[in-house]
């Protein structure tokens, strides 16, 4: 609002709501809105509910990942598979692969990817703990699932020439295809890998 | 989330999150791991705003508004003409108004439109409020600044007959051309009427 036609807490709500990724400067007025009309039902509780993600939300000294335990969730999970770590960039990659639900494993999450003109180095991502974790000799193999960008791919060079002397199998995320995409859609780097890692049908 | 992967202070931060409009499930993960991650800067802050708008929010009981006062800011600025009125069917189009910034006056929140259909009858919108509000004789022109849906030109008629005996002018929005709009892609009803309401150049 250029003009001032409400207090200064209804606009500082809709400037803060506005930051959120997903919403802009519109929609933050009309969130705000809503939120101020379904008051007892909707602000209320998620005022509190990020009241109590303030309080309790932790990143987990283990793996990186965020949770309201230190150690997480999935690394006090006793039934899953400790042979096996998937390396992740972010946490949003790390909940995005347990929702597919291939794997009952554990994860360690890096912080982000090389990125030297951006002062990221190996020292500001959660590489040596990876190493430190590895030295224990229960995980057999590690499942480097970052992004198939640039700099994800200089990220896993970099790790695999990190974990070259420990007794560890270091594999990748299958390139293809995605499941239910069409082959008109797909860049042609995607199509050429598809084809060239081909399987019998 | 179909399975557990973090406490359940973050799972019910995504579900209320899920429900602000503007976000999605998908995009309500992203917005919580972001909010997570920026704690201080965002998480916290906006915690605390919204909890203030729980504590301080509340409808004008002049004008239907939403403000931290009541009367709300827009009903007691004594630099607004009081003698004229624009009566909007919800607070998001005050706001709009407002920043069209084209005139310096007081609102009437009617509070949606009449609908039988759903049980919105004269009763459920502030429409009696409305005409207590101009026996006062302070307004002389009434601004019907309602969508130009069905139920919105309806709910004017509806408004302009309870106002008939009183010594109010009821005037309306005008049809035509939006700014910047382009006629190509114009409903056939808009560009009939903006055709027949045709101004001198």
């Amino acid at each position: 609002m250029s003009k001032r036609i409400a207090g200064p807490e209804i606009e500082r709500l809709i400037q803060l709501l506005a930051k959120v990724p997903g919403l802009g400067p519109r929609s933050a007025r009309r969130a705000a809105l809503h939120l101020i009309k379904k008051k007892e039902q909707l602000l209320q509780p998620l005022a509190a509910a990020m009241g109590e993600a303030v309080e309790k939300v932790r990143v987990c000294s283990t793996c990186g990942n965020v949770d309201t335990t230190d150690p997480c969730m999935i690394c006090t999970d006793p039934r899953r598979d400790a042979a096996t770590l998937i390396v992740v960039e972010d946490v949003a990659d790390l909940w995005a692969l347990e929702r597919a639900g291939a794997m009952n494993v554990r994860y360690h999450v890096l912080g982000g990817t090389l990125s030297p003109l951006d002062g990221i180095g190996p020292d500001q991502l959660n590489i040596r703990s990876l190493v430190d974790r590895l030295a224990g000799g229960e995980v057999k193999e590690v499942i480097l699932a970052v992004n198939a960008t640039v700099e994800g791919q200089t990220t896993a060079h970099y790790i695999t020439d990190q974990l070259s002397g420990l007794d560890v199998r270091v594999t990748r995320l299958a390139h293809g295809v995605p499941v239910g995409g069409e082959l008109d859609y797909l860049d042609e780097g995607t199509l050429a890998t598809a084809l060239k890692s081909r399987t019998l049908f």
